[in-house]
């Protein structure tokens, strides 16, 4: 019986995993401490009226065999993607097709489940700093991995590789750096890929973040992307699922590689690997597009983005080099005094109480960098801003 | 860009997409006809009181923020864990860790993902017939399968593998068989797998089934499991979560192969792969542990195999020769006067419009055979004798 031995070339936690024990540890070590965590991304709203109406009602029907609902169809119910396809592709002009739509239980399983309908032998390009469930689980796949560096000076926003590659995992409004991506150069993008038969992931989970009109908030608002691309959806940071876990993939039907639609292999793994999201959070998730579920959500993520706003002025007027936060919930800070990522995050745990996320956790080129998330309250985000105004 | 061809290996649909399909296409052709569907071992008895009670309760705590979750632990909630391995496993005299159970969305899903901490070059054993996700996911991952038969000769419990395999997996109370193994026959096993370094991946999935007390509920009533054995565990059938999604894995801390702990390899899969099952799905699963969930749930499992006696009590009266449903909710039959396990299929949904699951569907050994479940309601399930009856 031989192991997998690809698992021993990852680090052996978890980036999350290590941050959680690292707090653990402290706060039993200093029992008195009140940490704020701005670190993992979490969400700290509750679940808005709407979806909690519908969870109620949900619960209710699963109560009673005449409403009862047992295993869910393989894609997800259809009254769920047609809502997704309305709600988030037709509004914005983009051609999507309900039988497009895979819901799942979040936008973290897709990213790590989605290779494996490639090759082995696929060359691998992800972002570096990057959200390590991209790299994490091609490694564990066995697959040779190509950083394409982000910096400040790209806008972190990598060029166009130069070396061969074949599969481009791209997340905006991007986890860490709270960087966007124009819509020109997404098309870049786009073209890159239909001229070499490459497929990009485009990880879309921040969507709703984006403030400016002109940042396309779907793979799909460029020409061609059908043939281009797979997309990737979260109802956690929009609608607060972080608990609930719901999300979808779009794999287009004209995403046609080595004479195989990719749409059928996903719906195979889908189909054999995987028994739906539960009937209530499903309902839960067709309410995020109801009217009311809309406004709710849109004011939730509003609070949010004040937050951000808060985070990048005073951090910035305390003299600190700061990037993200204008159409992402997450301000990318450069540490001071060369300190390293990880010093830092020692720093603002012991001087400040504060938690966020040491850059270099996720790549080489995030050394050097912190990242704080919006997503706490108001009073803890200025709390934690407070604290380390007086350090 | 290239496709993972293994995939082309696979019949082009999961199984019970395919019945989906053909049950649909006969309902749109005969729009008059009432189908009873006895196929997919879906239940259909709503959740219990206490589980809605659960639900209920915890839909609330996610409207408030002082009582909101969000991302769950990685390995689960500590109350489902602790409840799992009291109610579980102590309950039954197996020394098991809350470290060492692993909180998912469901059986289905463990035993898909869990090959994937193995080798590629391992072979694997799978009965046949079998549940198709233990053949498909590793056909999937490119790996080499070994078919242990299992017939009304031996009972359909295979014969301890002549020649070398390296995984095998194993579910009793069987599906689709309904046959059950004694201890001393899993005792061989567990002592195979001890002595070749062979790991064993057991389904426990209907071990609440079972009705006869020396028959075992978990492997790791075995000595020497701990060191040999994964467990799969599901709330589907016993609690009819198959709308809910919730199940565990159980991977034993002294399970060590070529020097790693499996335990560490599944906690690093688990963590990167996947965010926890929702939280109120866990509290719905605390419940069931609960002495009124436990009494509901025994309740409705008790019904459960009063239709599988029923059905087997009934087929037997009208000649057919069938297996299982003594400790299992499935009924094996044999097709009558040489029919292929499809043209029964098509017999009866023709005939009685009844729908099972045609025993060649779960392998080569399955030709011949038909599966019906007991998890229909119980007038259905009358109902449906009554037409075979008939024809």
């Amino acid at each position: 019986m031989k192991i997998n031995t690809n698992y021993l070339d990852l680090t052996e936690n978890y980036l999350f995993s290590d941050i959680a024990k690292k707090v653990s540890a402290y706060s039993q070590a200093h029992p008195e401490a009140s940490i704020i965590r701005l670190g993992i991304g979490d969400v700290t709203k509750p679940l808005c009226t709407p979806v909690i109406d519908a969870l109620n009602k949900a619960v209710k029907e699963m109560s009673d065999a005449d409403s009862f609902r047992g295993y869910a169809p393989d894609k997800g119910y259809d009254f769920l993607r047609s809502a997704i396809v309305k709600g988030d592709f037709e509004s914005r002009g983009c051609d999507i097709d309900p039988d497009e739509i895979f819901v799942s239980d979040g936008a973290k399983s897709d990213c790590g489940n989605i290779q494996e309908i490639f090759d082995k032998d696929n060359v691998i390009a992800v972002c570096d700093p990057v959200y390590p469930v991209y790299a994490d689980t091609n490694i564990m796949a066995g697959r040779k991995i190509t950083y394409l560096p982000c910096t400040a000076e790209n806008g972190f926003v990598p060029d166009i590789p130069k070396e061969k590659v074949d599969i481009i995992y791209l997340c905006y409004p991007n986890n860490p750096t709270g960087g966007v991506i124009t819509k020109a150069k997404l098309q870049e993008y786009v073209d890159y890929a239909n001229k070499t038969g490459a497929v990009i992931i485009y990880d879309a989970a921040y969507e709703a973040y984006i403030k400016d009109d002109s940042i396309p908030h779907s793979i799909y608002e460029c020409e061609g992307a059908g043939t281009a691309a797979i997309e990737l959806h979260s109802f956690s940071k929009n609608a607060g699922f972080t608990g609930l876990r719901l999300g979808y993939a779009v794999v287009p039907k004209d995403l046609i590689r080595e004479g195989t639609s990719l749409n059928k292999l996903w719906a195979r793994r889908h189909a054999t690997k995987y028994n739906g999201a539960p009937y209530i959070v499903q309902r839960a998730g067709e309410a995020v597009y109801s009217a009311a579920g809309k406004e709710a959500v849109s004011k939730q993520v509003g609070d949010y983005m004040d937050n951000a706003a808060f985070i990048r002025r005073e951090l910035k007027s305390m003299g600190y080099e700061v990037y993200g936060g204008e159409n992402a919930p997450y301000i990318w800070l450069k540490t001071p005094d060369n300190m390293t990522s990880w010093e830092f995050f020692d720093y603002l745990l012991d001087e400040a109480n504060v938690v966020g996320t040491p850059g270099s956790g996720f790549g080489k080129c995030g050394e050097g960098f912190f990242r704080l998330t919006a997503f706490g309250s108001e009073e803890a985000t200025r709390e934690a801003i407070q604290r380390i105004k007086n350090i």
